[in-house]
């Protein structure tokens, strides 16, 4: 199979560390050395050899994606000329691929996913990639442990030919609190993780009934890509394309027909949101302090609990009397935030933008 | 009349802004540019010109302390070949002023106080001074507006001749929280500031009868030091000295002998002790948040509140959901402190020293 890893967005709720001009996904964030996009790479090598993974990114990040990844081939970091959103960024690799492969099955990863038992996810994805082959358009869910209210949710139903696939009935908004804890006791409810496994002419089929005019721009841009007109037809055509996030483009409707399946997962997974889910993922919910990178020297404690730290530098962080707080350091800010406000930290970067203040966006 | 500065201590509970290397007294902290001696300086200088001005410092701060007081003549900074409390520090000054002018009054000021009312407080030095012509050894009491337990006490009596002046009956130790309240419902109580005003020879009298080998040295160190052998007598007997501070030395003995007076006094007095009692000055008591140095585009706040930030350099301090604490920005470490807890900073410190990581001590 191909393996495509749309890497943009800029991890606002995980500032001041991730800035637009750096973000979350090439970071280390997971407590070794490794970046999450060199993570989310590793954890797909033995699906797709290097000449089948391909980065879909801004220019801003090419240079240093293709250093993180130096066995990336430099033509498979397709650069977006202007941010189009997911639909246009996916689309893009699967018209690609489907150009050289037309058959070919890809998968689509987040750069910035955490996932804690890796052959697991392995098996859901190649379970995904057989009923892929059906033409089925697969998501793969995760089995809820909580009612979070972060994350939308797919309703699955009947199971399909391939054990262990269902199919999807209905893609649900981020929902109340309540609602997701009727969910929970309910069951038949995943996660919607954004991960997806198709064929890339059964999206290309569905892109072209929902999205005729996306269809038709990223096909014309596939077809000039491996030609000397290719750079001038992607700048002509890509700022034209409808800005539309995948699961609202293609999914939703694809759902309502039934071509929608999922593997409900159960490898353990995160989308490093924020800085408490960090803590939490680092500290492995057993609370206490934790220090990002290990370092715990940087961290000068006394009477502190449940603090998480992100140093930066030789710089020390001391905490006194306090609990339950992140304090993340950089070279030209800090942050000091409650961890049950770990989700608001992007409306620090929102005052920032109304302030002008960009060198620290 | 003369005025001495004893500076020295490294103001560990001000850490990390105050380093035993570039203690508090040399840092602004108190809402303007002048740093803690400066101001100390101003508010004496209508009392005594500089020539009848003397800092008493270790050799690591007299070029921060030349520098930042262009005008005191380089002579009148004594020098101390080692730390040997204060009663050494004060009496090496009293006992070189003596040299030269022996009926000479001489107050004696810390480094890192703070004063509301500058000219009552000159007020109150002055009628010090009068009842010190007389023999007394005056201290400047503080008429106590809360049970503190982090101050000494005086108990107060008889009046003395010179108006608004008093006998000191005895000192007391810290007090329990209990006891404090008791003493500030019964009255007759001030807190010892540590500032003294007396004749010298008076002072000389007291130290020869209750420390004789103190005295001697002190004299023996004063008679050599406006000779070729001065630097080297006060190298030779420096080191010898009894290691005791003025209070317990001199004043309380004296107190019980009946030599010692007080003036009560009412114009606003902290020894910006620990970081919260520095955000109660800056913010008035009025709670909000308070940025050291005014720049609070160096804060960025949101759902904030009862926050003290010290800022440095160019980088900004962003804090959300967060209420109650204090955080410290210096080059090589960031503190962040429960404002209740700001007297225990000491003990980051004391961990500092366990670890043995001098550089940030």
């Amino acid at each position: 199979m191909y393996v495509v890893i749309p890497a943009g967005g800029s991890g606002t709720r995980l500032w001041p560390l991730s800035r637009a001009a750096y973000p979350k996904f090439l970071h280390p964030l997971t407590g070794d050395s490794r970046t999450l996009i060199q993570s989310t790479i590793d954890r797909l090598a033995s699906l797709a050899p290097p000449e089948r993974t391909f980065v879909v990114t801004g220019g801003a990040h090419v240079a240093a994606i293709a250093r993180q990844l130096p066995d990336l081939p430099a033509a498979n970091i397709l650069v977006e000329p202007s941010p189009r959103d997911s639909a246009a960024a996916i689309g893009l690799a699967a018209a690609i691929i489907a150009r050289r492969d037309p058959g070919a099955i890809m998968g689509s990863f987040h750069a910035d996913h955490l996932v804690r038992d890796e052959e697991l996810f392995r098996e859901t994805v190649r379970l995904a990639e057989r009923a892929a082959r059906e033409g089925y358009l697969m998501t793969i869910g995760i089995a809820p442990t909580a009612p979070e209210t972060g994350y939308g949710y797919i309703r699955w139903g009947e199971a399909l030919a391939v054990a262990g696939t269902f199919l999807v009935q209905q893609f649900k908004e981020k929902p109340s609190r309540p609602v997701a804890e009727g969910w929970l006791a309910e069951g038949g409810y995943l996660w919607n993780s954004g991960m997806f496994v198709w064929r890339c002419d059964a999206l290309l089929d569905e892109l072209a009934r929902q999205q005729p005019e996306l269809h038709a721009g990223l096909v014309a841009i596939a077809a000039a890509w491996d030609t000397p007109g290719g750079e001038e037809a992607l700048a002509a055509i890509w700022p034209t394309l409808p800005k539309v996030p995948i699961d609202i483009a293609v999914m939703e409707g694809a759902a309502t027909v039934g071509r929608v399946g999922t593997v409900p997962g159960h490898f353990g997974w995160n989308d490093i949101g924020d800085w408490h889910t960090i803590g939490e993922v680092l500290g492995q919910g057993r609370g206490g302090n934790v220090v990002l990178g290990g370092d715990t020297a940087r961290h000068l404690a006394v009477d502190t609990d449940n603090v998480l730290i992100v140093p930066s530098g030789e710089r020390i962080i001391a905490t006194l009397g306090v609990r339950d707080i992140v304090i993340v350091d950089t070279p030209d800010a800090v942050l000091v935030c409650a961890r049950e406000r770990a989700q608001d930290v992007k409306k620090l970067v929102d005052l920032l933008k109304e302030q002008g203040r960009s060198p620290h966006l």
